[in-house]
């Protein structure tokens, strides 16, 4: 199967592309990026493919049966809905799109073309959020009816100023970052409960003033003193859904020294807390006993699974955790998140 | 100067007593019980007052100047307005009462007899969070825009199926008698902000089965099977103030074997992590350096100061921050809670 | 910007050379050495440069503006004056010379010439210790009435029986070798204040038994049991300035195996334990509490800002903290540390 | 034999009298206090004795034959003085006088009756001290040439203004209070040299502004507002003597948040740090070899054996090394600070 690659940034060096690579039934015949440098150092690197650097080159190939859409989030939605129309399949990359209509449009262009369209929600292959669906479904934790979803850093924001911290590129900050993770794991633990209700406050607070921002280290880029900083370092929220209800509280950036990262399932019978990134502890009682427990167990690479499924299920023509209409439910959440902000009252999802 | 106190029971044995004995000014005239071997043995212990089983007994002595109120929850309000209306101070225990319509004809009859009415939101007199609240009045942390307020504890639901757990007496679960404290503390480190918006959800879901309720210690009175349990053992909130946006989290009970009792305040300069009944971690920046440190303190008795303040400001005419004018703001944040949990949408106080 | 190196030892090849390299406007045209070798060494590892062995060679070369003396003590005044006298601007390394009365003749010399004579008191430009310093300076430790200076280590002679031993050549031992960086950064946090009178004692005690002088590791070069030791291995010193009173405490080496390397400033607010070459700590009071603190900043490499901050301030005009004035007032304190031990009575620098 | 106590406050009823009881070939016959009370409570306490106000009425019993002087400091030397006249020996606590110059006028006393007259130094009883004492004698330390002593606390002021710290009652601050005991066990290990220069500053800095003085406990008594503080809290000095040098560094109270008690003997072939109350580490080298270790030795009672030994130097006619000749080196180092401090410059004791 031949694929594309469009955009040849971190995320597609570090992941989608070594994972094509050792995928016996890909082959990858285009690197597409805007930055002519970037395209041809990856056909240098990986010895294979050529190099483009407008995608509307390769929607016209016939041979090309599928793509990795790994650009900034502001052209996912372009990009990915002229694919679909050219008969191609996707990956794109988390979050789907900056708003929540974008995300419908590009679900109704993937209903119509019947083309997959999965996005890039990761987690949903991690081996660890795996088995804590399975404690659930299989009924292990009795009824979850409250879900506390934590995703707290001290000082974390990455490339202040940039790409990231630009609402117009990124269209927000912790929450569409770090947040669409959390929540769409949630999301998939729990079974992809329809939201009701969506109270929340985003806070832009530590990151505006650039230049006293201190901090320990940066990822992603240096701080850029004279760029931008228009979106939230810190949110929290209520939702309501027809499963649990969750109570949302991320920073990238707070004054309170701690890095809490983590999720917690609360059931009848038990409950689980999933670190983020790593394992889980089983809280429950059997025999009038107080228990608890860390399972040990094999991690494989999620990013491996989450390409290999996707080239899988072109064939196989099943449909992933990570369709678009999953993702979508994600996308409502979030969206009701911000706006439920800019009107500092609940949204209701029933209407 | 005289004094009653009316309810023998636990926090009058434990606090209120014992400091109005310490007390030089005061001199305890009656010690009143329903149950007569209460009052009786009172008189016998502290050695001064004559034992009385109903309180109206008292309301026509004129030595007698003011009451502590140490009853449950359910005869606060009509026991606090007699002794008003008969002329006498009140200081009455925490909660208010059970319901928010309940603190608003209590605080009517003390506007219109003009009597003290304070309520035991003792954590008003504790020394650390004074301290919290004079780092925030002074500016050191900036301006405070959100406060993460967590009391939760894996197992621990007092008298199971007794006088806590019976809404009819207690009014609520752990919202009412926790949560009070908390809130209201955060009112008023906060400056008591009025709340705009209040969305929540209380959970009753590991007291009901009582038989099968597994803990390690219980508190206030063994568990008694064939009682009532009838309110939360947890609870969630989103809270907007005209001040800070609140993210409450509370558990008497829950799957998750973590004692997280702390409140986060969160601001532009700095934030504190203040552990509840103990210390507290500040969290700032300096010199372009990251600083966090915990202040060493003395403490005082937050009980001790909560009476001699009573005593004190019957004399001197000063309104108090436990006044029933800044707890009634308090009640009303928790009523929003209950309501807003019953219709599962968030209640607007701005109407 | 055309410079010249003189002296391709140690501290030229860790630290002056490759920061001359990286800054973008300098490019350098000589290196000198008496040794030959280590000229050419130096001309070959960098890919720059023509070797010299006389220094008189490069005084008559127009295009040179900067140069670096980073040779033994005994020859940096008369090397540094030379080029003063040439036109050239000097940064000299520390200790400026031997003796207070060849600081005086140097200082006089940039007087006369209006070039730039710095000395390498690098630890100006110590993150920590410019943290320090503004503490001090915005009266975070209100008066600093006491510093208590401890550079005290168990075997750490440099080189026994070579340069550093040798009074001839390097003037002196711990205190100029050590103790000139502590002593000077304390100045440096105190506002550079006048000394008034200085009571001193140094020891020559352990390792004038050159054979056996038992060690853990030596530094700088390996022992000559042949060689020269007439130095002090260990200094203790009372001095009043128009600020604080410093007590001095420092060794190569103590019959007392701890190392204790840091320095506290005493003041009526606050207090800090600065450890050399780390962070510091910080001691106050607030709220009636008492309360410490470790901040956490980034620290930048001081050599490279002591060469960037030589350079600039060639072209800006700009009077560093490093300039032969302040540095000869602490030259000042270590030559009545000397004179003092030798004559046993205190020195009164106000006559 | 009879003998007589003055003052009975706590050092004599805590240390005095038990070991006095103790001792056989004594029986107390005067409790003499200027309150009564206390007197009164002494004798019904220990069942022996008579209770006197007026210490004048001992002075003419000829079956006395010794007495222990535990008054405040600023007594000490009339009432010594008055006892040795009448013939009897005087133990008399620490420190001797306020001054030097009652220090001399009470060894001269000494001198003209030949009484005993020795003074409270009681660590020159102590094991560990004693040890150290037979380290430095047998030249296992060589010549021991500088000693480092350390008395610094954090927030240790006693009974703030109270006895403690008004100059008239005790004659100044941390020098006198504890800085005595560690200068007075030195000049006993070293063979008490002849001061030869002091110089030296004393700082009251902390205490002054007794009102907002933060701390953890208070020994002594509580704090008095109203009361006066017009001594040191923190001490520097250098001292030459004909033996090492001193450099002396102490603080009741101090921003720096270390407790640093312990005195520092170097010497050319080993060293010892003595932790002040407690036990000591040797450093040394041997064989080619460095070496430390903490002796383990039977620690025994040192007031007991100070008791004792005056009992038996009354009998045996023996020199103690608590003699008023010893003591008085150490009050003329103190003096000498103090002095110096106030003329900020050198006192040469050889004039």
């Amino acid at each position: 199967m031949k694929i594309a690659v469009i955009g040849c940034g971190s995320i597609a060096n570090s992941q989608h592309i070594p994972n094509y690579i050792k995928n016996d039934k890909v082959e990858i015949k285009y690197f597409c990026d805007i930055i002519p440098e970037r395209a041809n150092a990856a056909v240098e690197k990986y010895g294979c493919g050529i190099a483009v650097t407008d995608y509307h080159d390769i929607l016209k190939d016939d041979e090309v049966e599928a793509v990795s859409v790994c650009t900034p989030n502001n052209v996912h939605p372009v990009i990915s809905m002229d694919f679909l129309k050219a008969g191609k399949n996707v990956l794109c990359e988390k979050p789907a799109a900056k708003t929540y209509d974008e995300v419908l449009q590009m679900q109704k262009v993937q209903h119509e073309t019947g083309k997959v369209l999965n996005i890039g929600v990761v987690n949903r292959f991690n081996s660890a959020v795996q088995r804590v669906k399975k404690y659930i479904e299989d009924g292990k934790l009795g009824e979850v009816y409250h879900v506390y979803i934590s995703f707290r850093a001290h000082r974390s924001i990455p490339g202040l100023g940039g790409a990231f911290t630009n609402k117009d590129i990124a269209g927000g900050g912790v929450l569409i970052d770090w947040g669409v993770h959390y929540i769409d794991l949630v999301m998939y633990c729990c079974g992809d409960p329809q939201p009701l209700t969506v109270s929340g406050e985003v806070f832009s607070k530590l990151g505006v003033d650039i230049k006293n921002y201190t901090y320990r280290q940066m990822w992603a880029s240096e701080p850029d003193c004279n760029g931008v900083y228009n979106v939230e370092d810190s949110v929290t929220a209520l939702v309501r859904t027809a499963g649990p209800v969750f109570t949302v509280h991320g920073a990238w950036a707070q004054n309170i020294g701690e890095n809490e990262t983590y999720i917690d399932f609360m059931g009848t019978k038990g409950g689980i807390r999933l670190q983020y990134g790593g394992g889980f502890k089983v809280y429950t009682s059997e025999y009038d006993s107080l228990v608890e427990y860390e399972p040990e167990f094999k991690t494989e690479d999620m990013y491996e699974k989450e390409i290999n499924a996707f080239i899988g299920c072109i064939e196989s023509g099943e449909k992933l955790q990570s369709h678009i209409d999953t993702a979508a439910i994600t996308a409502k959440i979030m969206q009701a998140i911000y706006d439920s902000s800019e009107q500092h009252r609940e949204i209701d999802l029933t209407k």
